[in-house]
């Protein structure tokens, strides 16, 4: 029964107790069990009932009660992410990876602990934080269009303005177009990870020099976009050039796929940067990074992962005391992600390094000569460290 | 014992199952109870005994089972908070509207279901969303410094992009001059709800047309700043001048003070817009919005709220049920506060309405001629209504 309440907690706002008004109201757990336990007798049927069906793989439910109340949570907040989504046809279901092994491998589920999405023909793996808020806000951005068509110059603002993600823009005669097809297409196949745009206006696609069929990649905080060559392309082609392209030189972690990218290191490495971008300190680190990262983008091994605190406030003293940072200020350091091992660039915030000095830093970095195994900045040339 | 399970919600990564990196392990509450139950006995040694201290001052304590285990989940927020930031030295504690009357009016706790947070001789009262992260990002800001100081141009770019938020700055001769002292008393007062910046610098001062010991005031979305008048200011000036100009022609609904927003209703009313500004139709809606609320800031009783859905997924769906709309898309309404009646201008998003038209039709809410009552767009003047 108390599992029913832990669902209220995202929506624990004090709100009902002093609010006369209403339209604020946070949806509370009415108690319904939404979510289905998936076997081989329903999974078919539960599949073809809804829009999209969202499957948790998890373990084996275990005996130990803390792992099983860790699991009762984790079902919390698919219930109350079915809930909230009722209306748009979302449904939901748990899959054991020892009980139904079978449907598991019947539905290509593979990490244990993955919410996998099913729309149409395709699956997608959420491999980000499992809050209710996180999830749902997910699942509604997979439920828009995987292509947002540019119209105007002020639309072309809104793309210009989303430096921090990867996108796509490609420009099409029309929406009958094959090649805007299998752009879209392709789109479908990073939906909502990476963001596609289309425009049909020869305005729009003068002002981003785009030829008829022609598709651009831009590289977070590039300002130049690359083009896909061999126009007009294929669905693989967009496919493979964007898998081949799709680790940024410098490249902020997001809730939704925080632990894909964490997962994704650079031989057992990250390069992290801490920096508040509402913080005017914070702001200028921010911009010699990205200085940093448009001089080396052509560096295969370097991939920056920015973090704003204010993004992930219940991490920051979790932060600060694993990697002994203040995180009140601008950090840029090696995260060892075997043991969480690091070491740490020493700031100034009054006097910033300059783009040189952090470039020699990384090159320190990456020539193993910075490392997090001796923790002090040695001037010998261990360069057989690489 | 379940209680303390609660806790896991937010932590609910699945990152422990699948994750073989280390470094982004969010906190799990380790069963210590953090939270004082504050009476007349034990109020003075724990508002001496931390840094900084938190309290939710609640109502008595009900009867009813489905009452205590929401006062529990509240509880649980608390002691997440508390566990997080016990290295910032910030305490946390529960008043009793009932049993704690009297602790309650010497602290002067007012509104049940508050969180007041007591720092050297100030209160701060938080009228957001209890979720952990938002009330641990709202106290890790109040832990900063009420005042940033612009160093630069780069820096000052930082402060250029803030237009969200209401701003304010000073040119000062130096740290110890006795006007920005004053400016960092009435900083103070309005910390970290309202932003308050300083420059020391004649170039950047030069860049925002500011002379010595003046204070220039920024309205969320407007291009030129208000300055305070008769400079040099006292404190007591700049925080008359700021409650005066508080309410912004146009505010975006932030987390942690959207409880204090709402109620801050005109007549009843809220004139509410919703746009994305992440997709290209939502952000040149709010364009339009704000060129409105620009030519129209003279109004007095003028305050569109703008929400971006992406802020609020848990609500999106609760929103789109109450006022019948459609959140996909850009949106622009009159909501009733008291029972969340609402009317919403028909949109054609390919074809957005002109600012003038715009306007019209806020001059038609503000005559009432348009209203939540009649939920037709009538033509005949009942002026009579206002």
């Amino acid at each position: 029964m108390f599992s029913l309440w832990v669902l209220l907690l995202p929506c624990l706002s004090l709100a009902p107790l002093v609010l006369a008004e209403t339209g604020l109201e946070f949806p509370r757990y009415d108690g319904k069990d939404r979510v289905i336990d998936i076997d081989s007798n329903n999974y078919k049927k539960a599949m073809k009932r809804y829009n999209m069906v969202c499957l948790l793989y998890h373990e084996a439910i275990p005996d130990s009660k803390e792992m099983q109340k860790r699991h009762q949570m984790t079902e919390m907040v698919l219930e109350l992410a079915a809930q909230v989504l009722e209306d748009k046809d979302v449904g939901f279901g748990m899959v054991d990876s020892r009980n139904d092994a079978k449907v598991a491998r019947k539905l290509g589920l593979e990490e244990e602990g993955s919410v996998y999405v099913f729309k149409e023909d395709r699956v997608i793996e959420f491999d980000g934080l499992l809050a209710a808020d996180t999830l749902v806000e997910f699942l509604l951005d997979l439920l828009e269009d995987p292509v947002e068509v540019i119209g105007n110059a002020l639309e072309l603002r809104a793309f210009d303005r989303m430096e921090e993600d990867i996108r796509l823009i490609g420009y099409f005669r029309n929406e009958d177009s094959e090649h805007y097809n299998a752009f879209k297409e392709a789109a479908e196949q990073f939906h909502p990870y990476i963001k596609f745009f289309a425009t049909f206006e020869k305005s729009v696609a003068k002002e981003l020099t785009l030829k008829m069929n022609e598709v651009d990649f831009y590289e977070p905080f590039m300002e130049e976009p690359v083009t896909v060559p061999d126009k007009p392309n294929t669905e693989e082609e967009i496919v493979d050039f964007v898998t081949e392209h799709r680790r940024a030189t410098l490249r902020k972690l997001r809730a939704e796929d925080m632990f894909e990218t964490w997962e994704d290191d650079v031989e057992g490495i990250h390069i992290v940067a801490f920096a508040e971008e509402e913080d005017p300190d914070g702001y200028e680190f921010l911009e010699l990074l990205k200085e940093v990262a448009r001089d080396n983008t052509h560096q295969p091994d370097l991939s920056i992962i920015w973090i704003d605190p204010d993004d992930f406030p219940l991490l920051l003293p979790y932060w600060e005391k694993t990697f002994k940072v203040d995180l009140f200020k601008p950090q840029i350091g090696v995260v060892n992600v075997t043991d969480a091992d690091s070491i740490w660039l020493e700031l100034d915030e009054q006097d910033l390094p300059t783009a040189e000095e952090l470039e020699d830093w990384i090159k320190d970095v990456l020539s193993g000569k910075v490392n997090t195994e001796d923790d002090d900045d040695d001037d010998d040339d261990d360069d057989d460290d690489d």
